[in-house]
Order: C-alpha cells, then structure tokens, then sequence
C-alpha cells in the first residue's frame, strides 16, 4: 500500500508527525487592511494565544507611511509581555527598522529580502546585493543584543516584476545570510504561484545550505495550490510552515484573491493526514470571527464557510453527489 | 534531485504526462442552482466547447422534483449535436431515469451509486446492495442498446449521514459494478472530505478491480483539500478528473462553502506542473463569466479573482511581502 509516509521515504525523507505553524495575520494579514485599533490587536492575539499557536508574527517595523495599518508597532511591542509562552517575531526590512524593533523591545527579527530585483526596488528601495548586506549588518545587530534573526525571502519563486525568480539568486542569498548566521530561513511564495515541483526543486537547493536553521515555507493560496504545495512540502520534510486565520492577507493587484494559506485549513488538513499541528479548530475559528468582524467582511478560509473535517458531526440533511 | 516525476515513480507509477478532465458544470454544478433556461443552457455548453474540452456531464435523468434545475434533461439532449466532437453523458440514479436517457438519445450514462446506506437511502431511496443490483440492470440495458456505461461511488471517502466509507464497501461495489461491465470508476468525495494518504489508499485498493477500466476522481473543495488530492491522485497516475468551471457546485449543508473542483485552478495547477490538459484558460474565463452572468454571482473559483500564473502578465505595481 502506498501512503504519503512511504512517499517521503521514497524520497529519502522522513514524513513529519507534527509541524510548526507560525501565525502571521496580525503582520501579513493586517498590513493591507483598513487599520484596526491597538485594542483589537490585543483582543485578536488573546484569541491566537487561545488556538495553541506558539509562534506569531506579530507586526513590522517599516515605514508608517508604506504600511499605516502597522505604524502602531511600538505600541503593540509594549503588549506582547501579555502572553509569556508565544514566541513573538517582528518583520523588518531595513537596518532602521531593526534598530527600532530592538529599541521597542523586540528581539526576534525577520529580515524580509527580495530574490528579485524588480521586487527589491519595488519594496525595499534597494538591489538584492545592497539587501544582502544590509541582512548581514541586521543580523549582527540582533545577535549583539542577544536575539534571534531569521530570513524570509519573498519573491522566492516568481517576481511580479521580473518573473520567475532563479534558484541559483534565491541561494546566492542564503548562503549569504545564512553564512552570516541568519536563525531560521523561510522561502516566501510571493504572488501565490509556487507549484509543488518548484517548492520541492527549491527546498532541496537550499537545504543543504542551511546544516543547523530551519526551512520553512510561506505560501499565499491566490492560485488555490498553497495545500498542494504544502503536501509537496510534506513529502521532503519540511515542517515550518506560515498561516494567517481567516486566509487574511493578499495582493494589491489580485482584487478578492485568496490571501496567505489559511491557518485553519491547514490544519484540518495536517490534523486529518496525521500530522499534529498543536492547534485547537475552534479556537482557531472563534479568532477568525473575531477578526471578520473587525475588517467587516468575510473570510478567505475553505473553513470559514464548511465544518472541518475532524469532529464533524454527520448530519441528516439531503445531499446530492 | 527530487522531482514530481521521481516521486511517482518511486511509488511504482508513471507520472501523468497529460491529463483527460471532464467538466461537470452543467450537472453536478448546476444542479443545486437556481435553474437557468435551456437557451443559457446551450450558450453555457457553447462556451464549453471552446474551451477545447473533450468530455462533458452535461445533466442527469432524475426526478425532476428533486432537481428541478435539470427538468430540461429531454430537451436538452435534443440539442448536443450541435457539438459532434464531444462526448457527452449523463447521470442517472436508477433504471427509469437510464431508459428515459436512452429514449431521449444519450446513450452514453454515468450510474451513480452511493458507498454509504445513509447516503443511498437519501439519494435514491434503496439500499447500497438494491442499487448495485439497478446498476447491474442498467449496464446491460445500456450496453444493449449500443452505449457506455461508467459509474461514479458517491460517498467513497465519508458520508453525511454514516460518517467515513470503509475501504471495502467501495471495493465490493466495484468488483460488482466493473464485473458487471462499467466501462469507467469514478471515485466522488461528495463532501469534500477526501485527504492524499484515502485517496492513495482508495486508488490503490480499487485499481486492481479494474483490469480495462479507467479510474478517475470527482473532487469537491470544500475544505481547500482538492489539489493536494489531485497530487496525490497524480503521484500514482491517476489521469481522469472532474471539474467544473467556477468551482460551481456544492452542498446544501454548507452555505458559501465551494464547490466542486474548479476547472481554470485545475487546469492552471497541471499546465504549471508540465500535465497537459487541452484546455484553454482564457476560454475556461469566458465559460465562467457567461455561466456567473447566469446566475448573477461570483464564482468560487481562484482564478475568477486573478491571473493565472501560465501567461502571467509580469506590472509594474507594489506588492508586500
């Protein structure tokens, strides 16, 4: 009998029984959305840290300008105290903002880093070469203040403004990074148009790059292929992977287009496969409500509108096939 | 380095290098639907076969006060050969539907039978072993009268009523279905509960029935689990998928929730991945546009609200991580 176990051992990879999910849609859920209060945010992490979730990315230190819905980032730093057992991680782009990440009293850091040059510009006003050492400078920085900085880089896959982005530059920058000590290293699937063979291609490119930090996988399911990707990912053994409740997020060019895979789908899926996420479904939908009712819309989530599958009760209601 | 290909292969399987979808909208998609008129009816079918699609569900011979958005089924029939180079069918629940079909000209009959007694007691008012014995029935008078007759196990995976199909109850009625002469399985997740590691399992458990017939899948993505299932399904060669346009389709108990596999996110997914479909994206839009006209809402599908990646048309607008 095949099973997906015997699929990664096929493939010389042990299939994970559990998986680390980080929670990003205080930060890429939120970052595109009319702003919601401090106190909301307070309230939405209250309902995260209820879902079992131990890591969220919480907020960003950039531009108030380019991203208003997370200017109060130093206000919200102040907060985080509230729950002792998450771990907390802030995205930044530049060495300014990891210096007022560290002064607000966040140390653990993402540094995001375009492997496009399109992108780069686009999002950070800078080459991918003046990126890298900026990463290289903001890593030291976190590290001498005793943190942690991990790597995320967007655009892993395809740019939209250069395409699709060569493996070769998304390695150049790990092996940068990582060299310079980055923690953790996430390849980000931009604009939603990985598909299971380049995140297998990739994953295996810069694995062996990266002897002790994790790869993870943050994936936007714009396509609908974010859960194919995520099997793929499965198969060589992967098990970071970023989610926002509610499937918040999107793109500024994909009106009404899924947004970041969606926490809950993911893991009634992971949960139903076996694979154990240490997250609760109803919690998880309870904070989803939550944050639908702040944005005043609905969500992306496949869960938002259905049961999941674990604990659904069988109903006597006429179907047809 | 892995690939989709070797990981197929590791299982023991040829990874597809095409694909044959047969899409399903103006059935299973429109049956819960307000009903639209035989003339959208014949637009919509019209669009469809533009899109270079080669099979088509086109309505089912029921009751038609159970799906009154198919009562046209007889007149219906008279028209579908306006398109000589498709090959239609139809989907009958019993014997008195299969002999209206053939005396309304469409030889060529999907008999659906449900896996669960729960779900066949609903849907066609017998007992699982009372519709093994109609299906046997209608194979013969189909086959008699010169056509073709597949069958699609409704339920294969879970039941709405009886909670999770076992394995074997799929496999018993197959071995009498395909003994009696079915000339294609389809496997339906009715309620979009299906995970890779069933449908592994179910594909394997029920190919060795089939010595001549074609094994296929019917997908619903209710809990945004449907290509991760069709990765699965391809991994160890499945070719044979259903889908509709716009992810029409769905269930009664799940309000918003979507429905069937859409045809445009399928056929994105496998063009990226190097499966060819014969299908045309842009077409796949337009069927959709007119068929969401019809029923004056959005559709379900991904691609409805962005572009696909194929043809992806790389502007200059600033996106966020």
């Amino acid at each position: 009998m095949i099973t997906l176990e015997s699929l990664g051992a096929s493939a010389g990879h042990e299939f994970p029984r559990a998986v680390d999910i980080r929670e990003v849609g205080p930060r890429d859920g939120l970052q595109l959305e009319q702003p919601v209060t401090l106190q909301q945010k307070i309230e939405f992490i209250d309902a995260l840290a209820r879902t079992g979730v131990k890591r969220i990315e919480v907020t960003s230190f950039v531009s108030p300008s380019a991203v208003p819905a997370l200017a109060d980032a130093p206000e919200l730093a102040r907060e985080l105290r509230r729950w002792p057992d998450i771990e907390f991680c802030a995205l930044v782009a530049g060495y300014g903002g990891a210096k007022r990440a560290l002064a607000a009293g966040v140390n653990h850091l993402q540094y995001v880093i375009s492997a496009s040059e399109g992108h780069a510009r686009a999002n950070a006003g800078k080459s991918v070469q003046e990126s890298v050492e900026a990463g290289k400078a903001i890593i030291e920085l976190v590290h001498a203040a005793g943190g942690i900085c991990e790597v995320i880089i967007a655009t892993a896959f395809d740019c939209p403004f250069d395409g699709p982005t060569p493996p070769e530059a998304v390695a150049g920058i790990t092996a940068e990074l990582v060299g310079a000590g980055a923690d953790r290293l996430t390849l980000a699937d931009t604009i939603g148009t990985a598909t299971p063979d380049r995140v297998l291609a990739l994953v295996q490119t810069v694995r062996p790059l990266c002897p002790e930090a994790a790869v993870g996988l943050h994936l936007h399911n714009t396509r609908d292929t974010a859960m194919a990707n995520v099997l793929a990912a499965l198969l060589v053994g992967v098990t970071d992977f970023d989610a926002a409740v509610g499937g918040l997020g999107g793109c500024p060019f994909a009106p009404g287009a899924s947004g970041n895979l969606a926490t809950e789908d993911l893991v009634n899926f992971l949960e139903d496969i076996g694979v154990s996420t240490g997250l609760d479904l109803e919690e998880l939908a309870a904070a989803g409500s939550l944050v639908s009712g702040f944005l005043g819309r609905s969500l992306n989530s496949a869960l938002s509108k259905c049961a999941p599958r674990i604990g659904f009760t069988y109903a006597s209601i006429p179907t047809a096939v």
